[in-house]
């Protein structure tokens, strides 16, 4: 199965939960945090968990709240992250950002209460969040501090491992919480080497991308003056170490059978997309 | 003894295992979460933790990283109430704001990744802490939203348990999650009055306090044109206020001895502090 038909099984379950664990309650803050998490994208994180459990031989049911707390944090970066005083982007999923929508302050306080609402839907995985949550901060504000200086391949992969591979790994790992200690390691390794591809793969979209397909302003990078990987090893070097990356996800995967198989076509999907 | 005294045993404890658990790592970002966490400041709700951990029998080792988190989650909210989208306050326990010392992005970003750490430090009161964490992002919102209107005591005695009331409450609980459930709601009453009496005390202080003893502007609810208990019901009905929540604090706390003595110097120290 395409990594498109097992997705469209279980996204509508991780949108109806999203909905379900963050309803609506009258108030303006609500709103704003149901109007980000809901927009949308790929819920490539929750997809990652859920295809992580089928791996190990759970299912789905078992780690929709995690699932669901991995959206939660991922959509509360995103809507820090395209604050005015950070990336200043106006456009996400296709829709204007929270910020511009609802104005700073109460982009702040949806993100802020979309963290606080993915730890409490989510309190047997506390730790394994609240450390890639660390992690993601310390990205952020690495990247931001990079931009305009000079920076090498080894800094970027640093500022990449902290800002996006790290919470793409977590995202894998609990799904698996109980699973065995070889499998979690094993896990942890696809989750490290696809966190690479994909944001490869992100970098060389800002450049080949266009606004419409990507749902927001390509070209961002540039704009910024951010280092990425076709900046700093051209176009095709960039394609050539994103689909190494792959492989060596595939190879993590080889102590599983065909329940991996979720697993593997995401592995492929995250080189091949064009979003 | 009276809070100071006992205030003074404990408050160097919880300040080096704030400077343990949130160890400089030569990050900015790391620098930021600890010029704002270690600043100094009351530590009121780590104090409230110890303090109801004694009434129940336990001893402050035991709630130490709860006290921490609590301490955490409060200086996060504290950066980013401060930002210029927000309250836009530049000075905070005598010192500039962590924005106007380390910039926009940074603040926003230590605020973040200070939420993070405190639940990976006290992961067994994730969801009692992100609750709390929950309300004080609405109570922020509906503070905001409610500048410049015409707002009933009702409304806003909504937002003070909102704001700041649920976390004080939480700061109690958090301290006696083991204890009895006679206790826990005695201590939740407890809590719920504090956390009002300590409300109305901040608005009659922004009204009756100069800068240098605060340590941050008098008159910021004027100038935001907050709605405030001296505004809606005058000083002399708020001071009057004040004490019959600190009374009904100290009726809940009855069922404790000698071991409440704490809590109830507690409750004598918020309604009658200058800072």
């Amino acid at each position: 199965m395409s990594f498109e038909a097992w997705g469209a099984v279980h996204t509508p379950h991780v949108n109806a939960a999203l909905d379900q664990l963050c309803p609506a309650d009258g108030s303006p803050l609500r709103e704003a945090m149901r109007y980000s998490l809901l927009a949308g994208g790929k819920r490539l994180r929750p997809l990652l968990c859920i295809a992580a459990a089928e791996a190990v031989g759970s299912d789905r049911g078992q780690v929709l709240p995690a699932a669901c707390a991995l959206e939660m944090i991922h959509t509360f970066s995103l809507i820090h992250d395209d604050l005015p005083a950070m990336d200043d982007d106006d456009l996400r999923r296709g829709l204007p950002t929270c910020h511009v929508k609802y104005g700073e302050a109460l982009a702040i306080l949806a993100g802020d209460a979309l963290q606080a609402l993915a730890f409490e839907i989510a309190p047997t995985h506390t730790v394994l969040l609240a450390r890639a949550c660390s992690q993601m901060c310390l990205g952020q504000a690495e990247d931001l501090e990079a931009e305009g200086k000079v920076v090498t391949l080894e800094q970027l992969q640093r500022i990449h491992a902290h800002k996006t591979g790290a919470f793409l790994r977590a995202s894998v790992v609990a799904g698996a919480l109980d699973a065995s200690v070889a499998q979690q390691a094993a896990l942890a390794h696809y989750g490290e080497k696809i966190g690479m591809a994909f944001q490869i793969v992100d970098d060389i979209l800002d450049v080949t991308g266009d606004d419409a397909t990507l749902g927001k302003p390509a070209g961002s990078d540039l704009k910024h003056d951010k280092a990425t990987y076709p900046k700093l090893v051209g176009l095709d070097e960039s394609k050539r170490l994103a689909r190494a990356a792959e492989q060596e996800a595939l190879v993590a995967l080889e102590i599983f059978g065909e329940s991996a198989e979720p697993l593997r076509e995401i592995a492929r999907y995250i080189v091949e997309r064009n979003t």
